[in-house]
């Protein structure tokens, strides 16, 4: 069987606006160190793969800046979406992709939106992922984290007996719980949070799409088909908006037959939102948390500071903020209206005609 | 005798940081429509008096922008301080080359950070004032702002009878006064703000300077004689910071023999700090100040937001503060706390070595 991992770097990252923009989201951005995300995705691969083994799904736009990012991969491993419709069809393109190529192929999915570590026990999981989905050719197989806390902004996988080791029959997926439900997900040991990573054959995930959403899977099959020929991209351009815009979650994984998890004793934090990228980093003794060249705080707590380059920062009696600045937009927020600055950026395409975002 | 007008376009402006800058202060920003503070105190002026009679005093650095924003005036007006060494020195320097220019000169003094309405009273006033030091030869007189509220954060002019119309004598100035002192201030209908700006035959003020600061007079006199020779600018940048750093309301006017006081029935608006220049200015049902081309405000209430050019500054859920964007530094700062801004600079000279400054 041929390994593959595909990393899903699609998505506009909204919620970290004005770092994260329309031309250049949030996985290609440094948000974090030196290295973007999806460059440190890759890098947790490459621990275990070939950079022929790994592809990338994007926006066409991004293709590029991908290939920059990540000039080891060989050009045709950077698939470019038209537009996004969801991970049951940027894992569909993919996987009918590759089962095109080889059909013998076990391939793995990744999100590029995530910090994993230790990187020693993310490869051990997704080694033992491969070996499961090349044993048990009929099975979809997710990769569950072992919950720390209970978290209310994901959905929980309930999971079965031990079929080996850190394998376990699925027994269902759960929508995003409660505050007591999650209490209670954690505290039974029975339950992973969903991390959307996957590890399956090509052919198994193809005939789930096909079961599932079969005009999406048709049309799947034709654009993978033409991929390599000269209409492959105005063929795209017209078929891909036609997929149906679903999770792969509500499309394939709540309904089939046949699930497994993988777990993943792994530190797993979201760096989807500000807060969530703030949890990541060090703050300061008046918690702070800077991810900015320049900055001088008076009488200021817990706030979140974020510049590009060296433009500095000052803020004096100020508390619980996130603030943001970008070479043309600057954004200051209460932490607790976070969630808000997703509506703001849609907002801004009705008031500043593309502009800003 | 000859009127002139003297505008003090010193100072850092500090308050107003990080749009006013060491090497672009206050005076010579366009903080409120178009024209900068400074070219609006010499508009006022320019209703009474011919370019010819209007100085500008202001830190040597700033001379060319000085003459940029007022091509009008010839550059001999134009004076430039080596340093800035407080109002005694400014008035006196002034007073030394007008007088050396011409013994019968009567002078009056402005300053270039206030925002003062009706202008046809403004110059009915100044108009009273020339005649007054004309009449009153020994006399030095200031212009007394008619208090609109119990303000604490001025010195305030008691005044005695009056020696015709608006001309009054003075009996004592007031330091700053406490809330109930201010209101009693403002009932008796006896007290003016003091606004810092006088009027006096140059002969009068060097003459008290003479007797209260003998040592920075003999080294004014010394710098005017020598001000059109080749070596002043030298003896300037040597003499010029040995002078006595002070007031001249504590150096001479509180001293003086014979003061009057002008009443000025104007509306007289500080705008050295932002919540003074946000008083200046409209706010939006939500009482937002707006100083900015571009903004987002989204459940945002009584902020004061200023940035310069095209870049955007958006808020979710704040209220009370300032936001001040230029193109290096970015400021935010509660309202309340405005007055540590000028801290914060001082902090930054220390960490930053001059930059953002």
């Amino acid at each position: 069987m041929m390994r593959r991992a595909v990393i899903m770097a699609g998505g506009a990252g909204t919620r970290l606006w004005p770092l994260s923009r329309a031309d250049r989201p949030k996985q290609l951005l440094p948000l974090i160190g030196g290295a973007s995300l999806l460059r440190k995705s890759y890098e947790r691969l490459a621990e275990l793969l070939e950079p022929e083994q790994i592809l990338i799904i994007t926006g066409a736009a991004h293709l590029d800046q991908v290939h920059e990012q990540l000039p080891e991969l060989p050009r045709e491993n950077l698939i470019g979406e038209p537009c996004g419709r969801d991970t049951a069809a940027a894992i569909g393109m993919s996987a009918a992709l590759l089962h095109k190529r080889d059909p013998e192929t076990v391939m793995s999915v990744f999100t590029a939106d995530h910090m994993i570590e230790p990187v020693e026990r993310f490869v051990a999981a997704v080694q033992r992922g491969f070996e499961a989905a090349e044993q048990h050719g009929d099975a979809l197989i997710t990769f569950g984290i072992k919950p720390t806390w209970a978290h209310t902004g994901l959905g929980y996988i309930h999971r079965g007996r031990s079929l080996g080791g850190d394998l376990y029959e699925v027994v269902q997926f759960k929508e995003k719980p409660d505050a007591a439900t999650a209490q209670e997900y954690l505290d039974s040991g029975q339950y992973y949070w969903n991390s959307g990573m996957f590890v399956w054959r090509t052919e198994t995930i193809l005939d789930q799409l096909r079961r599932h959403l079969p005009d999406s899977h048709e049309k799947l099959v034709r654009m993978a088909d033409a991929w390599d020929k000269p209409d492959a991209a105005s063929l795209a351009a017209q078929v891909y908006p036609a997929l149906e815009k679903i999770s792969i979650d509500f499309a394939v994984m709540e309904k089939a037959p046949r699930v497994m998890a993988v777990q993943m004793d792994c530190n797993w934090l979201d760096v989807g939102s500000w807060p969530s990228l703030a949890d990541v980093l060090e703050p300061d003794p008046a918690g702070n948390v800077k991810a900015a060249a320049q900055t001088m705080l008076m009488d200021s707590r817990a706030n979140i500071i974020v510049a590009d380059g060296d433009h500095l920062v000052a803020t004096i009696g100020v508390s619980d903020l996130i603030v943001v600045h970008s070479s043309d937009a600057t954004l200051i927020c209460r932490k607790q209206d976070a969630e808000q600055i997703k509506t703001l950026v849609e907002q801004l395409k009705q008031t500043h005609e593309g502009k800003y975002q």
